[in-house]
């Protein structure tokens, strides 16, 4: 393989009909080997609202108990991942759905009950990459969704964008890799209110004064460490951009220098 | 491959836990390539009455509306499919779950609405054997729902034992294939009252008799003409046994002679 590129879609591409239509056409339109990762959106709470299951969140993160699990389970690894699956191959994309536990091709741990016991919510060890490059090699595009496995018997709820890194990192020991994250802007802004202002590059040095100047805040402090960590690990750039701005430049894209 | 073993399990062991967890360690024990393939028991009826879903049967049949789809999708491809997958892998079975819409393994067609539409419900072409065969030597088990699909866009909700037979027909194509249907009795009974009549094998030449004298009758009478199908088409025995015997010899074994 010449090279691969993983993508990462969360809520404002599956729960947004169209927006998820331009997706699956421009996802198919990428050459090469490929990967998806995508998150649930909202179907899963509006899911536990139906069944009446209480919701609970503790800094923004869902707590998963058995119910939730359960619920995460049908919605993410069934019902988005096969709808996926089905538009991408009407697209003429090879697309093989798959949660960490298939193949056990994804390793992960319950994550630890002190201080917050989130319930069956895991971290990421790492990726079998031989299987996955034996899926890539057949022509397949693996379509991954965040539900995961401890290597015992219990199924883990984990993070969409972890589960990214970690299948880019494993993938980028096959071949060079390029990780998207879709997001809901043009890439990450020096003004919030400005589309225009994207920042094109960020690199180990040019990031400590974004951060320190607030910049860079909120909810992208870990999305943008988590790409420069993932840049340090092998893969050979991360580009956070719009969904709609897969085929086309553009959007920041971290790099190691 | 020296043999290929593909059993197929319904309600009577998915809804039972005890039961489930006796299959589990059994099917990870049987020897050499294999597949499984699953329904999805009462758990989508339950799903559908909570979610207030009316359910409608035709003649035993689920008609398949939108809002059922995706009950059957999250429910079969999700939960007890990756349930399934993480149960097995526990049990140190390589498993990984599949729709037929993963890699398109399975060629499946909506079925017509004349005289009865059962909405989404569909019928099988055939298997992508060369993509099952590329799974099964790098040592993975196939675990299928019957969520399946119609090549353009749409998920198919499929019969189980449909499913079974057909994926015996292309697994037959690449080694001698074994079907096993997991069935609540120990074998096809002569009296049903009486699990000691067990009729151990089932041919062409014998069937017709055993229809006439109503020894085989109502449900029995698709399973085992699907039997007698799939044997002429390559598969080089199914057995019908209790999901307990899967490691001991019996059950009612169905040949071509």
């Amino acid at each position: 393989m010449e090279q691969i590129t993983v993508i990462k879609i969360g809520g404002n591409v599956i729960d947004n009909a169209e927006a998820l239509e331009r997706f699956v056409k421009a996802f198919a339109a990428i050459e090469g080997a490929k990967i998806l990762v995508h998150g649930g959106g909202k179907l899963a709470t509006r899911m536990a609202e139906r069944l009446e299951i209480p919701v609970q969140m503790i800094d923004g993160r869902r707590i998963t108990d058995k119910a939730t699990l359960d619920i995460v389970t049908m919605v993410y690894a069934g019902l988005v991942n096969k709808q996926l699956v089905a538009a991408l191959q009407g697209a003429g994309c090879n697309a093989l759905g798959l949660s960490g536990a298939d193949g056990h091709i994804v390793r992960a741990h319950r994550r630890a009950p002190n201080p917050i016991d989130y319930g069956f919510v895991g971290d990421i060890d790492g990726v079998d990459s031989a299987l996955l490059g034996t899926l890539l090699e057949a022509g397949i595009t693996p379509v991954f969704s965040a539900i995961m496995y401890d290597g015992e018997r219990s199924l883990l709820n984990c993070n969409a964008d972890s589960v990214a890194e970690a299948i880019a990192r494993g993938a980028a020991t096959l071949a060079p890799t390029d990780l998207i994250f879709c997001f809901e802007k043009r890439g990450v802004l020096r003004d919030a209110d400005n589309e225009d202002s994207v920042i094109a590059r960020i690199t180990p040095t040019s990031y400590p004064p974004l951060k320190a100047d607030g910049v860079v805040k909120g909810g992208m402090i870990p999305k943008i460490e988590n790409a420069l960590k993932a840049v340090e690990a092998g893969v050979r750039r991360v580009c956070i951009k719009h969904a709609d701005d897969l085929l086309i430049e553009g959007g920041t894209i971290i790099t190691n220098d």
